[in-house]
């Protein structure tokens, strides 16, 4: 089959200070010996995803536009915000970051892949095809569907990578937020597996109970009136001086580290004015919450905070870790890396406002897969 | 000359939430083999003593008690402050983390001292007399005061670890807040010596004035209204992408990162929506604004921030590096590392509230020092 064109979702930000979505035809070219076009038929709606979508628009502003297949999207980006988007202004930007699909077309060289299932990482994947080389799709195994395989990178190698950061920085037992999240959820499939003690904070009941159905031992509330005293005592218990955070902003991040310390000094004999000689790490890796990060005054000398990105982490950790946490979600797919999605919808539906306000709320427990194959 | 008994300052703060400070006689026990007994002359009232001699007492209730030779001094602690207290409630804690003085007695293997002037680090220093190991006394040359050798340690040591920090880290350059103090001027002597781009951030036109006097090159008000470009000017510059900070708490901290993040997207083609990937650090040793640290989001996600303390730099570096680093204490002494101080005051004048009141403020270009041997 020879694919000559096909619908690209592309967001645009313009130097007036406008958000535009749109559907564009870009044309597909006939891949090289090494290169396979497949087409794409899952890719997630990440957080991460979400940044490049609908950058800092606002979206009470946000309006409707383009025809039924040709669907546009408008709405402002505020001029304050505007200086930081400088590289991206007036560029059409490519979406997506992970995907599966079926290989339906190849060079020379990759014809035995016609007809199998790959999954990709990489951008643009809010496209019908993409072309890209061989060597970078992970081939599904024989069954394994596209929606099963579109998560395989994003969510499975953040999980495993925070894990990995846990034993090259001398920690052993992790804490983290929001923890009811797809992400959430294979990261305690992977400590239980490992036997590395887990402290999960949510911010409901119902997300509370989603970790302990699936095993989850230490889960706080953080919005209990009791939060505090049950963090410490899990984090007495644990051990854990290590924090992943998908909060990012407020004041949880300096609560968690506030809360270790009490842990830490609880065990000392001495009193020092310093506070406990145990480092207290932790790593911002999201930002549900907009506002500046607060730290207090109460976390000792031996702290850390910091930003953290998968992409940085790969490349610090070099292609043999790299390389390692690939075959393990290869072979965990449908077990530890598993992904749920809430609602399925196609690149036309991801123009649609009522749709655009429900996945931006990035709400816990509801997942949006797009189908660039669904309705066209 | 056999000393029997001498006087210490200690700080001790009840359960019920009073700070005591008092004189106290204290027994000199007579040196082993190994040590020596110094009079101290020469003791710093660095920013880590206060921590510990004051406490977070509300100096707005202090009180003067006990006689001329003898006062005693109270102030009330909040009641909700106890608790991260509870390892020094009751203890009478001797204060004085360095000082100099003049060796008048020693145990057998230590007697060539006598006489000699020594600089000693461990604590207790605000003391008429302390005996240590004759090991663990820095021997200064002839002719050397004991108030030009009381600041040998805390600050030339921090200076330095600061340079080591910044060649450990893959840094080429540095930034410094509250930079005008004795230990910004030292860094300033260090960086000048060494050719390492140094960014001085500075609170008032006067502060400015001591660095410039001084060859400082770059130095930025942070009080003016063109703070945040002419921050971004010097680092584009000096390419710094490391900070230590004697404010702590505040958006001061933020803004450093931030600032950094401009420089170094300034310097990129391709937009990321992850900002720039370049490391950007800031390290808090000092909290002259106990308000929480505030980072904002606009420092892109390659970043971080923690506590700096010069003991456990030392403890990581190693002892070949804290060696190194003591010999250029000893070697320039009078010149990189002098300090200035613009009080001296005996152990009694150290409990008077109204120069309680002064050294607590921490003034930049304010320095006491206490000379235990003084008025007695």
């Amino acid at each position: 089959m020879t694919i000559t064109t096909g619908l690209q979702l592309s967001s645009l930000i313009t130097a007036e200070g406008e958000l535009r979505l749109s559907l564009d035809d870009v044309a597909i070219p006939a891949p090289r010996a090494d290169q396979v076009v497949v087409r794409i038929e899952a890719s997630p709606l990440n957080p991460s995803d979400l940044g490049l979508l609908l950058g800092p628009a606002d979206l009470s502003t946000i309006k409707a536009g383009g025809s039924a297949d040709r669907p546009t999207v408008t709405a402002s980006v505020a001029p304050a915000i505007l200086p930081s988007l400088q590289a991206r202004l007036g560029e059409a930007m490519a979406v997506g970051n992970e995907g599966a699909g079926v290989v339906v077309d190849a060079g020379d060289d990759a014809k035995h892949l016609i007809g199998r299932t790959v999954a990709l990482l990489g951008g643009s994947m809010y496209s019908q095809y993409r072309v890209m080389k061989a060597s970078d799709a992970l081939v599904l195994p024989e069954g394994t569907t596209a929606a099963q395989g579109a998560s395989c990178f994003v969510n499975p190698l953040t999980a495993l990578a925070m894990v990995e950061t846990m034993r090259a920085e001398g920690h052993t037992a992790l804490v983290h937020t929001a923890a009811a999240s797809n992400l959430g959820q294979m990261l305690n499939r992977i400590c239980i597996a490992d036997g590395v003690p887990l402290v999960n904070i949510v911010r409901s009941e119902a997300q509370a109970k989603i970790l302990t159905d699936i095993g989850a031992k230490y889960v706080v509330d953080s919005t209990t009136p009791d939060f505090r005293t049950k963090l410490i005592d899990a984090l007495m218990e644990t051990g854990a001086t290590l924090a992943f955070d998908a909060v990012g902003g407020g004041p949880l991040a300096g609560q968690i580290i506030a809360a270790m310390e009490v842990a830490a000094t609880r065990k000392m004999t001495d009193y020092s004015r310093y506070g406990s000689t145990t480092h207290k790490q932790v790593y911002i890796y999201g930002v549900l919450d907009l506002r500046p990060t607060e730290i207090g005054r109460n976390t000792g000398m031996a702290w850390g905070i910091g930003g953290f990105l998968l992409t940085y982490f790969l490349m610090k950790a070099g292609p043999e870790v790299g390389q390692r946490m690939r075959a393990r979600v290869a072979a965990e797919l449908t077990t530890t890396f598993a992904s749920h999605y809430t609602s399925e919808i196609s690149l036309a539906e991801a123009l649609q406002p009522e749709i655009i306000a429900a996945y931006a709320k990035k709400a816990t427990g509801e997942k949006f897969l797009i189908n660039p194959s669904k309705g066209l």
